[in-house]
């Protein structure tokens, strides 16, 4: 497709656990899903992106990714799965969204455009195309995605862009985070595939 | 996009657990993952399929599956998250894929157009813009997701169509099938999402 020439911009995605949505609305730090970290592993070092954020204020919660990291990158499961620890290789834990976007900012040179997602259109929504365009330019992507009842307002106001919802005319829109990455890098990053 | 008119044909998707392959290339039977069933269901129901079936002969196996569906279709699960259940209801257990190939036929009157996936290059794949066009048709089509280290060659040859891998170039293919599944599904079924 004309708008997908090859990515210049390093892309990175980040997981949020904190600030998040409940179901009621409230704002709430989530627990760490081990399979959210795997997927979205393996789909980041799938379409090329240069890192994968899992963000946890809670220490116990960084001290749990750790582990898992420990496991698939050196440990038993390394040596099961030796892809496994590549895509793996793609994660660091941070406590907080700023630092995600401090840790591009000193790999780069640069801050990170800074992308959120979300199940719900709103009046500023990009277009998978112009944020596309953006992977196209050289400043750094960091593409934000929510857990829970996804991600807070206010996470989502500080945000440089946020993108369209994946299918909002469907009557149901209740992918899971895993997919809906898993899409949203497809429909950024992947050249002509039809 | 130009091949993407609405759907014409009832979609529906097929996990298979047997027989598939493990890592030394034997065919092997897989055990059933929760979260493969929830998070396949999401996005069945989010692209409008209508059906998924999950394919395990073993019995002990479709009874924890059928336990899983009662919790999230009529129990507590269904309380706490009801669009939950709108998703699962979509889910069938089967003891192979020739019965879910007949319960189509059921169904619509027709057996489905079986399309195989896999991670590797076929010399004889289909695109996706070929496979979305056999969807504007009316023929029912099964779309066929192996476990494991994918579905056995011979479950491949048997079906009609074998499509393309998502990312034949990366050099680094592996995608989590729940999230190949979505990928997928948005590449075959979405209107012009650019």
């Amino acid at each position: 497709m004309a708008f997908k020439p090859p990515l210049n911009a390093p892309i990175y995605i980040a997981l949020v656990h904190h600030p998040c949505l409940d179901r009621a609305g409230s704002v709430v730090t989530t627990a760490v899903t081990n399979l959210d970290i795997h997927d979205m592993a393996r789909s980041a070092r799938t379409y090329g992106a240069s890192g994968f954020f899992v963000v946890t204020p809670v220490e116990a919660q960084q001290q749990l990714v750790l582990r898992i990291l420990a496991h698939w990158r050196g440990g038993a499961g390394a040596r099961r799965i030796p892809e496994r620890s590549r895509a793996l290789e793609l994660v660091t834990v941070v406590a907080s969204l700023d630092e995600a976007v401090q840790r591009v900012r000193s790999a780069h040179g640069e801050v990170p455009t800074t992308v959120a997602t979300s199940a719900k259109a709103g009046n500023r929504c990009a277009s998978y195309r112009e944020i596309a365009g953006e992977l196209r330019r050289r400043r750094p992507v960091l593409l934000i995605f929510g857990t829970g009842y996804g991600l807070s307002p206010a996470l989502i106001d500080r945000a440089d862009r946020l993108l369209a919802p994946i299918r909002p005319a469907a009557d149901f829109n209740h992918l899971s985070v895993r997919s809906a990455a898993a899409i949203t890098l497809d429909r950024l990053v992947d050249d002509d595939w039809a």
